[in-house]
């Protein structure tokens, strides 16, 4: 990892090796093709030191969002400005794959691939749906903190900070999925359609 | 089926009993359980029957996508009242999967789940891909032409119908992706956000 930012130059151990080579095998072979010896084979450590961390795929894969979380918050450090409507934007990009230092990073296409698939997965998998609710909880708690932030000072117009933290990730794993999806790539004029939805709905109107 | 309504009753032909028989069987073991044989048990018809019909899995699931959709034209047309802002609504409760002549139709938590495993499936298959990309733009299409009609009475403000169609699909799609995906469900806080938007702007404020 370089400077923190993280996905970036040599891993600093064996862990970080394998969620840098879980994220290489999820990009190339999707969940279904994804197997511990890919991942050994890519993180070039041997299947004894992948069981000695972890008890499985999905117990990997369960502490692969975890690990992607903790990266999230770690590059909304780097670029977060304390301004409110400034950091809602920037929660937003990094939401939809619109890294900065982006030549270190995985590309943003299959960072919303990877996201789709595993989240997919928790349709079936009780563990994975425990984990994506929480981790929704934890992102529309950071947003509402925004938010709140934005009406204390003025910036925003009275709102639910709750509902509406909810409202905008909602719409943004909309996003998500049409982006992964489909042929043509929606991100472009549907985050335009909601920076205007943020504009017109939230942020106050200067009327000088 | 019953007087029109899609997944009621008898299936009318051997078509009809293997799309019954798919969702049945997307509901029981998704995406990944699927099998030819079990959809063919299902149905009670043999897998040469289903072969004179279907070149394989995911050819079938394309018309299963096919089916869905003209079931969705059916029940639309059923519902539908001329009047724009009802029709979007009803649109909006189709979606969701808040289906009417509910006792007759599959649950609406397992059409949503089917809907996201499917979706997911186009991550990295690219005859899905292009399908949920055509089944978007005829969804966007349809709601455009409500969005249009409704400005052209003047009971919606002038906005552009595409972008506008867009948005609200786009919405609905992150409220399934996140209500197939979690243990709470956040279905009901959000179409009534999404109710709210609509109501505030789009819908003509009467200001008498």
């Amino acid at each position: 990892m370089v400077d923190g930012v993280p996905f970036s130059g040599e891993p600093r151990d064996s862990r970080e090796a394998i969620m840098q080579a879980t994220f290489c095998a999820l990009q190339e072979h999707g969940y279904a093709g994804l197997s511990i010896q890919r991942i050994a084979d890519q993180a070039e450590l041997s299947k004894s030191t992948f069981y000695h961390h972890f008890d499985g795929k999905d117990d990997l894969l369960l502490s692969f969002l975890e690990y992607i979380l903790d990266t999230f918050d770690q590059l909304f450090q780097l670029e977060s400005s304390g301004d409110p409507h400034n950091d809602l934007k920037t929660f937003m990009s990094l939401i939809l794959g619109d890294l900065p230092h982006a030549e270190e990073l995985p590309d943003r296409d299959a960072a919303l691939r990877a996201y789709v698939e595993l989240r997919a997965h928790a349709v079936r998998t009780p563990e994975f749906r425990a984990k994506f609710t929480e981790t929704d909880h934890r992102f529309t708690d950071r947003v509402a903190t925004i938010i709140e932030e934005g009406i204390d000072e003025g910036v925003f117009a009275d709102a639910d900070p709750e509902l509406t933290a909810q409202f905008l990730l909602t719409m943004l794993d909309g996003i998500v999925l049409q982006s992964a999806t489909r042929e043509d790539d929606p991100v472009e004029p549907m985050r335009e359609s909601l920076e205007a939805y943020i504009d017109e709905q939230l942020v106050v109107q200067d009327e000088t």
